[in-house]
């Protein structure tokens, strides 16, 4: 697959249209920002919600077995040190000892063979040494150094942790999964790539236990359901980049690992890696806390530490990569023949913020607004709705197709009743994508809409 | 109202169901753990979900007025300073010269009139010195101060920093709030009472702007919201305290300010403040970051800073308290004659992890678990519910009525319609709390249980 061609400024109609319609905000902006932290605005947060809810309907509610999880954020320093993070979890740094900045020595820029320091030039660059990217901090009022605590650097594992509190209370035969979505922080030298490479950012982890023997198949397993789950939420198998990660560039103890890539506009990058771990986790708990973390096979009585398919997907990336894939401009023309270019987001509505837009005709018209809002509370113990009753109604059409609200609801005179008896209590039902318009019956706009949503 | 009776057997018990049930598991036990943090298992994590997210539906997306927001944890130094945390979030802290135990100085036993350390029993501490609560770690790879962060202490903070965001993007009119979910970091001395003072903790915030001459209308209007809020997930109004906090408790800039309690087994505790914050916050924040954080009154031409009430509850602290609410214990007596103590968590069906237990009475008659994986088909894309085909049927509805399962659902020799045809297709629905016992048609399920757990 050759690489995604680079589009800076599809990329920064995105990020303004983020920002104006408040879906992302810069972390503590009014203080100078945060580099490499973000807030979530109103419609953000739901689409962030809606993506996470179907992956924890998918991945724990409608599966037998797997159980979900929700770990702290701090963890025991022992915790860390035994998974490998805290002598391995670096990237390699470099100081430009002209302006001081500190600078990823793997993604400098070169100029005639010699890197170069992307912020003033220069080339007078310390060798490059290993930064650790956890954030640590003191837990408790003492400051010795037991009580050096970490934000963890991945939500696993806590998973692993926890196994065998989890195996003895939820009763789960092998093959199963413990399956969390939290929070988890890394200290990267330099973020970039908006909400792509953050320092504090959301990830949906699963760990599928297994016997060994069955570890090949179920990665495979896993990946297919990992790329229906994209799928389902508009990003099609089309879209993404399958790559098979090659022997050299796996962690040693993996089995096999699959990138899930996606084309964003500054490159191909991964959204999901799905890894077989093999039982490297377990056993360095096992070995560094003393506690057995094994599991006994009722069957062959016998006592193995369990192998683990990893599908590990960011939050914030597919959030993004899902706002990528929806953000279109199209040119339209009104029935005066103007044109215009109109700004759409085409969400798949299971994932869209606001489901449909509720608009009287006419904000000065009580039966046309008691009206609305009878339409308004039918449906908003169904879906998330937005009332709206200001300005022309192709302006709140627009309006809504800019945040990818995939229906919108006219209550209009013919509503009423006014003209023809026979539409009273129709409504007309607008589609985003294809701005096409239809009549409706009220009554059938909970049946309709939900199968769509859902 | 009188002190609430202390109950240490009824907590241990509630902590060891929890432990056993994999509802809450101490973060990083196999480790030590790690003091004043939790991890929630497969359980705990569905009851947290389950209030979470009737908060955000009756908070934010049952209304017009309320929006979502989903800021960072990490917080920039300067807002945190103007917020007051910086200087004054802090408790007074003693140490033990004898045994170097670190103490809250407020809450040290007494002997004699004398304080004495509750370790070693030695009277030889020191002064008591103020100990600021907050986590603090570095961004960056630089060392310097300016790159000192905080874990947020409260969720509120980032409401108050987005604010002019929030107001530029969703067109809001006063009065309105903005709502936010999310984890939050103490730095307690001394972590107690098991979930309920934690390190780590989540938070379930509304900030709610109005005018100036609305504020304590509002209020009571918020005090009352809130009420019943816990009377519908099942924690009535006889069961908490209102406590007006005297002005000579209230923060300077509080107007006014109601304590929601609950007596826990440790006594009487705070379950969530609502206060009116006045203007503080806001103005705090536009002198410190000279930005402007006023509002434009469309009608009267006027700039001013709304004034703020806050409803600010805890979700580990209403979890907590469903379970302290929702334990029993009762004799029962079995049809043999022979008595037996039942341990049942009698949740609001709204937020028990697992709606419905779903029972094929034997496990080897495969008409019965075929139809049985019927029914759980049918019933799964509707709520949680539980498969288990695993020893007698009494014993499946008390390990369901242990976690708090509302409804338990037998498919029989009857649902097969052996013995009276006018029953196939028919089950035993088991009710948790009475233990009653009714004849119900499958097809009926999805409406009769739908109904009562929304």
């Amino acid at each position: 697959m050759p690489d995604a061609a680079i589009d800076t400024q599809r990329m920064e109609k995105i990020v303004s249209l983020c920002k104006r319609r408040g879906f992302i905000f810069q972390g503590n902006e009014i203080y100078g920002g945060l580099n490499g932290v973000w807030d979530y605005g109103p419609l953000g947060v739901e689409l962030k919600r809606n993506v996470k809810d179907y992956w924890w309907r998918v991945i724990v509610r409608e599966r037998d077995d797997v159980v979900g999880l929700d770990g702290a954020i701090l963890t025991h320093r022992a915790a860390l040190k035994a998974s490998g993070h805290e002598d391995t979890f670096s990237d390699p740094m470099v100081d430009c000892r002209t302006c001081k900045a500190r600078l990823r020595a793997d993604q400098l820029p070169e100029k005639n063979g010699v890197n170069q320091c992307p912020n003033c030039g220069g080339r007078d660059l310390t060798e490059a040494r290993p930064f650790n990217l956890m954030f640590s901090t003191q837990l408790g009022a003492s400051a010795d150094p037991d009580s050096i605590a970490y934000l963890r650097p991945e939500t696993a594992q806590s998973i692993f942790v926890q196994f065998k509190n989890v195996l003895d209370t939820a009763r789960k035969k092998l093959p199963f999964g413990i399956a969390q979505i939290g929070k988890a922080f890394r200290n990267e030298i330099n973020p970039r790539n908006y909400i792509f490479r953050s320092r504090e950012f959301e990830q949906m982890e699963l760990e599928y236990f297994c016997r060994p023997e069955q570890g090949l198949e179920l990665l495979d397993y896993w990946l297919e359901e990992r790329l229906k789950f994209y799928e389902n939420i508009g990003i099609g198998r089309d879209k993404l980049h399958v790559l098979t990660v090659p022997d050299a560039d796996r962690a040693f103890y993996s089995k096999g690992t699959y990138d899930i890539e996606y084309a964003f506009p500054f490159g191909m990058q991964e959204l999901e890696g799905v890894a077989y771990r093999t039982d490297y986790d377990l056993k360095q708990h096992q070995t560094a806390s003393g506690k057995p973390l094994d599991y006994f096979d009722e069957e062959t009585k016998a006592r193995f530490i369990p192998h683990v398919i990893e599908p590990s997907a960011g939050v914030d990336r597919t959030v993004l990569a899902l706002l990528c894939e929806a953000y279109d401009e199209e040119t339209v023309t009104d029935d005066k023949g103007k044109t215009e270019v109109r700004t759409v987001l085409r969400f798949h509505p299971r994932i869209a913020p606001i489901k449909a837009g509720i608009f009287p005709l006419l904000k000065n018209q009580p039966e046309l607004v008691t009206k609305a809002r009878e339409v308004q509370a039918l449906l908003r113990p169904l879906m998330n709705v937005f009332y709206d009753e200001t300005g022309a109604i192709g302006r709140r059409y627009r309006r809504q197709d800019e945040v990818g609200t995939p229906f919108g609801i006219t209550i209009d005179f013919e509503t009423l009743g006014e003209r023809d008896p026979a539409l009273r209590d129709t409504v007309t039902l607008r589609h985003r994508d294809s701005m096409e318009q239809e009549r409706i019956a009220i009554a059938d706009l909970p049946e309709r809409l939900s199968r769509q949503i859902r």
